[in-house]
């Protein structure tokens, strides 16, 4: 994956960085954040990575993690070029409003806004983290162990693994040249997937337990009860939204999170195959790929779960 | 991965195989198997697939699966060359006592029984896909869209798509080339994960909903009632055992099948790292692997998890 000239061309020109991901970042927002901010130390740049929310347990095997700053504070941002990855709007990295002397995105999300001095937007992408891996190699570098490890679980979050329609012989390719380069695949998946609190664990029993079926749709709900009774927090549902998908019949996963500071919930959809649900988030005001997607409603649980399911029947 | 050349030969020089995998196969067994009888077909060749167990449900989805015999009735075993795929004891794939004219052995277990005219058994190798993959390139074919179907599962399944240890960056670029070639990932993932019964998802409910956490052991229990309540069978809790694994203090998952007219329970056991738990169920009569074996307790529930939790305290 080649990136643009006038990409490399702002990245070399520029020697102080903010890599800005994602709030709620998985491995494919950090990974690659992570992994840019090596390869522009080599290239003798400072970078800082930020994002808004404290680092989830969960990626805290990501190499270098612990530079992660979730704060701006002491950084003259004027000074500074914003690299926003993995998202294309400064709102969704919580840095709207923040003066910087260029501004420079590099994403795989569908819903291009358009922002940026240099924009390198490629929603056919399976992960922003194939599109580092791309960048890096353009920028004459090689990749490193740790850059390995970054990349490999930016692939592997957003492929799931490779199981997911968006695995091309490409991304396999990438990983197997990741894995050369470094990256264990059995210690990257045995983070993402078998490094769970016993309290996650208990909330995701907790929730399978109580999804419904409707034919073709199935829904899962955690309520803020449920986070109290097992210690947990929003950040540990993390790969809830798509367990019901499991089910053959079953053609589109939603997945309901309480919000009580805004008086709603947070909506994840996971769909299978040719069904596109991103049309369907973006009528509720959210967005996404055709088989994830998400968008907030703020009504009661039984209006919430009655207002998605009318959209969705029509198009199931 | 290159087979020796008199593999090569003995192929070349039969013309009518019977290839027999191990009871109760999986895809990494089955998919071997249609695909070299793909590849005999292509050198002109008769070759049946065999296996003793008539095929379960999520092996359906492997092209020519409709081929597969249960049965050797009407076959002259005599003027057949045996190829033994993925096993390597004419008992694990019930051929013992029947004649045939030579005997070939392609197969990635450990435990290299010395039987075969030809054997090429790769301990090493992830998957026997992947020695299949090797095999028919050095035979000169090409790789049809149904042989990388057929590998590409064998190689999912025994990678638990790539997840384990054993994922190497060999065995991504097989996986890369198998797709290039016409294997969808996504397809055969949806096949492996995503065709469960409505039924079978209810079990799985169930069943972690008991589960009961002692320090780094978890032990999860199926009973024939909780069959009973989701219209399921044994088989369906097939990736069952391994699931507890999820937390990070968990060590050691015990999965607890109940078998009524054997009066005990059928134990799994799953661990992590460098936990070995193959002695453990040597000690109750059974084997396996380091980090994967089984064996019968003849007790009731209590008695059964307490001798277990016996053995398992000492190790971990």
């Amino acid at each position: 994956m080649r990136p643009p000239k006038e990409l490399q061309d702002a990245l070399r020109a520029g020697d102080n960085f903010l890599l800005a991901t994602h709030i709620s970042p998985e491995a494919d927002a950090l990974g690659s954040a992570l992994a840019l901010k090596e390869a522009l130390g080599a290239l003798g740049k400072r970078a800082v990575v930020y994002n808004r929310d404290p680092l989830a347990d969960f990626n805290k095997f990501l190499p270098g993690f612990q530079g992660v700053v979730s704060s701006l504070e002491g950084l003259d941002t004027k000074g500074m070029a914003l690299v926003l990855i993995d998202c294309n709007k400064p709102e969704r990295a919580a840095v709207e409003g923040l003066k910087f002397h260029t501004s420079i995105v590099i994403d795989h999300h569908a819903t291009d806004s358009g922002f940026g001095d240099v924009a390198w937007v490629v929603p056919g992408a399976p992960a922003t983290g194939l599109m580092m891996l791309g960048l890096i190699k353009a920028l004459g570098l090689g990749i490193t162990r740790d850059m390995a490890t970054n990349l490999y679980a930016a692939l592997a979050v957003d492929t799931g693994t490779f199981r997911y329609h968006n695995t091309s012989p490409g991304t396999l390719r990438a990983a197997a040249e990741l894995a050369e380069a470094g990256a264990s695949p059995g210690d990257v998946a045995g983070a993402l997937y078998h490094s769970w609190s016993a309290g996650r664990f208990k909330l995701m029993c907790m929730s399978i337990g109580g999804i419904e079926i409707e034919g073709p749709i199935a829904i899962t709900t955690v309520t803020e009860e449920m986070y109290r009774a097992t210690g947990t927090t929003a950040s540990d549902t993390e790969e809830f939204a798509g367990i019901a998908n499991a089910v053959d019949e079953v053609k589109v996963s939603v997945f309901l999170r309480e919000l009580p500071e805004a008086g709603g919930w947070k909506v994840s959809l996971r769909s299978k195959g040719d069904v596109d649900i991103a049309a369907v988030a973006q009528r509720f005001g959210g967005g996404g790929h055709k088989n994830a997607a998400g968008c907030m409603v703020s009504e009661d649980l039984v209006t919430t779960k009655r207002l998605l399911l009318e959209e969705l029947r029509k198009i199931i």
